[in-house]
């Protein structure tokens, strides 16, 4: 375990440099991160599946073209691991569920596929939550084995965190990419929703794949390079941008958004994002909260039930697959997940409708807000990511054992893009901070996201 | 065999007034359906599976219910026949292709599963080609043996028109539910982008499920019947309106759509849709052609390459399930599918990208024309069902053996709910007549068809 004070993170495109002069190789690379998983794996438990022969024929292969000066992308030989909700060729997609034991289509998920034309190494599969839902994985957090990754990407985030990985592919419908970065320290990117073809993973209307890094260019490189080669979802324009990380954007004006999370956070968090926002002020940023203007308040209440409207829309898409699981296997799913079933099969298509309509009404108080400022800032998670050791048996299910996706329902519900990037540690352990855009407007933020990390120091508060 | 002439429509809504009186009932309204299979099947080939155990027991059920005055729904006990491309517990879904053979999941998409929840007998699967593209299975039209039923949802139109079953379930990305509807003398839906929920089956970004039936009572009932139970595709309202069939709506203005298909239509089907329009003028509706008014040219000019830009869109959407499929059997797809995988494997994120922007900007001029006229007239075929006897060993194949849907991807692109009336016949076989509104007017573009349905005469031209 490494404290997150003493973190450095695991880096790729700095070492790309090398490869071509001969100072360092892709195999050389990919052997270094198999020898992190073997000390780090047996406590963080972050994989599900590894595949490391393929990966190794993989990486010699990209090392051969980084020393003919021919890399496929600026990703070539990069090891990467996959959230297990995504198939892949090589590896069983298991999605954290009983009923999935054994899984193993033998094929690639769009976006997999992508990362393989740009010469990435696939290494590992990445525990996901049960189905990307609630029910959690064995994965402890990287800073603190007492306490939850996150989720449902919890493999994905600790595994970047705990330098197994240079990146790794989370998905998010409700918060389960940027929540899990923020509680690992990571940065993170969830796309507009349609960036990144999901391929066979069209789970819902509001889920997205996206890059987990231990820096921007690595999450940038990451998300175009698959965007470049599948696309978006079926029907969407997908992630657009340069090839190289945006450059730095210096905000003048930012909204700053409370969210319905804002309440419950703890006094040690608001004062570390007191001295975020500080900083900012003093480098001239102009906050405008929703007490300055009638459009953020508006804003802030479309997405003042957003936990709600997500979950009602979610489980709802999700019923009939979920209905024909427990069909075939009927103690193949978590206590959790039959309750969330048992909500879903209790709604109407009216109330689908009406969670739609808010939905709905949440991205036009959104896009109201286009011309006030440059993004939107807010917390990435509500605090420090929570100690949770298991269900014990006989107490009641803890409701969010993964932690609270409040600060993550607005990027979802407005198919906005997010960044998270960590500029807060609470106790000693990360909180990141996120960035929101408006709709297709992921370069940007990303480019906001970069002035911030380079102009910003990370502030420190106690538990 | 029935000549079209002398067909009669198998209808089930007149038959349920006599359920509750004991004249009818649910099980022997089957058991002549199942004696209808006995003798047609043998030449027509419309099915892939059959379930009449599970069918006996669910009309005796309903039977129940209707004598008890309690049904379900309109449609409780109607015996209804689904495509095979759709996911049903208690038969295989093989989709028409090889590599499918065997597939039995044993779960109800959710079309399905709100069907049996209406009390609707699931009777049959019907052929599709194959994974509902353009490769055929062995349907044969029952109005003439020698020709196509269309395509893909082959079986469904087929099984509908030699009255089978009352209704069927098909799917239409291109032109899947309205040609071989209106080359049977059906009477379908293809509903609004979204209006039935696909469940599984969310297979590219413009694919819709809709009924073939008999008349337009049972294609209403059974496509708000499946809507108020499942609702829509993930992210959509769903098809909306009354439990009844929409009541008859007289047209003022109707704006008559040529398409890109106009120029190659025969001599004779030109004369019957000319006829068809007189009588609609004679009634005092007021055709607006594309000389008429500058958006009807401008809607003209979005959807002159309609078939392109669908064939684009749809083959780069289903690139990625094609491929994993061919590498897992490379024998298991036909050459024509080949064909088309290869095609979309030369495509680029951009290529695609520009399809989306052409069918964007032809939803745009659709919806300017909103205000001109009640909706559009087209013909729903290009003119009666092709001669089409299998491929032959050693020749070119036939570019489009169910025919062309050069008249159905405007809406299909457009994704707008079209229905086809059969209005003409042309050689003594069956043409349809399309009518096509704005999004989301399905039960008002309903009840225009009926309007055209009880207020023209049938237009008989020679071959």
């Amino acid at each position: 375990m490494t404290a997150y004070a003493d973190h450095k993170p695991l880096t790729f495109h700095d070492a790309a440099g090398r490869f071509t002069d001969g100072g360092d190789n892709p195999r050389a690379y990919l052997e270094r991160c198999l020898q992190t998983i073997a000390q780090r794996e047996p406590v963080v438990k972050a994989l599900t599946a590894m595949n490391e022969a393929g990966a190794r024929a993989a990486a010699d292969a990209s090392a051969a073209r980084w020393k003919a000066g021919k890399p496929l992308s600026s990703i070539d030989g990069m090891p990467i691991a996959i959230k297990d909700l995504l198939e892949t060729r090589d590896m069983p997609t298991e999605m954290g569920c009983a009923v999935m034991k054994g899984n193993f289509p033998k094929r690639d998920n769009a976006a997999v596929w992508a990362l393989r034309q740009a010469g990435a190494v696939i290494l590992a599969k990445t525990v996901t939550a049960e189905l990307g839902g609630a029910h959690p994985g064995p994965t402890t957090n990287p800073f603190d084995p007492r306490r939850t990754p996150g989720g449902s990407s919890s493999g994905s985030a600790a595994a970047v965190a705990a330098n197994m990985v240079p990146a790794a592919i989370g998905t998010q419908v409700g918060g389960s990419i940027i929540r899990p970065a923020a509680y690992c320290g990571n940065v993170a990117l969830k796309p507009t929703q349609g960036g990144i073809n999901r391929g066979e993973r069209l789970a819902t209307s509001q889920s997205t794949h996206g890059p987990h890094a231990g820096c921007l260019e690595d999450m940038w490189h990451v998300a175009i390079e698959m965007a470049k080669r599948c696309g978006g979802d079926r029907g969407a324009l997908g992630l657009m941008g340069p090839d190289a990380l945006p450059a730095a954007i210096r905000p003048n004006r930012l909204i700053v958004l409370q969210t319905e999370g804002w309440p419950d956070v703890d006094a040690s968090t608001r004062a570390g994002f007191a001295q975020v926002l500080g900083q900012l002020e003093a480098a001239g940023v102009t906050l405008i909260r929703r007490a300055d203007h009638p459009f953020v308040e508006a804003l802030e209440q479309a997405v003042a039930n957003g936990r709600a409207v997500c979950n009602g829309i979610t489980s709802w898409e999700n019923r009939w697959y979920q209905r024909g699981m427990l069909d075939a296997a009927p103690d193949g799913l978590s206590v959790r997940a039959k309750a969330t079933l048992a909500k879903a099969e209790a709604m109407t298509p009216d109330d689908y409708r009406t969670n739609l309509l808010a939905r709905q009404q949440a991205q036009l108080a959104h896009a109201a807000v286009a011309s006030l400022a440059d993004a939107a800032i807010t917390l990435a998670c509500p605090g420090p990511a929570p100690v949770w050791s298991g269900d014990v048996p006989g107490q009641p299910l803890a409701p969010r054992p993964t932690g609270d996706f409040v600060f993550n329902a607005p990027s979802s519900m407005l198919f906005a893009p997010a960044v998270t990037v960590p500029l807060m540690s609470v106790g000693g352990m990360p909180v990141g901070v996120q960035l929101m855009g408006q709709q297709h407007e992921d370069a940007r933020v990303t480019g906001l996201a970069r002035w911030l990390s380079e102009n910003l120091k990370r502030i420190a508060t106690p538990a």
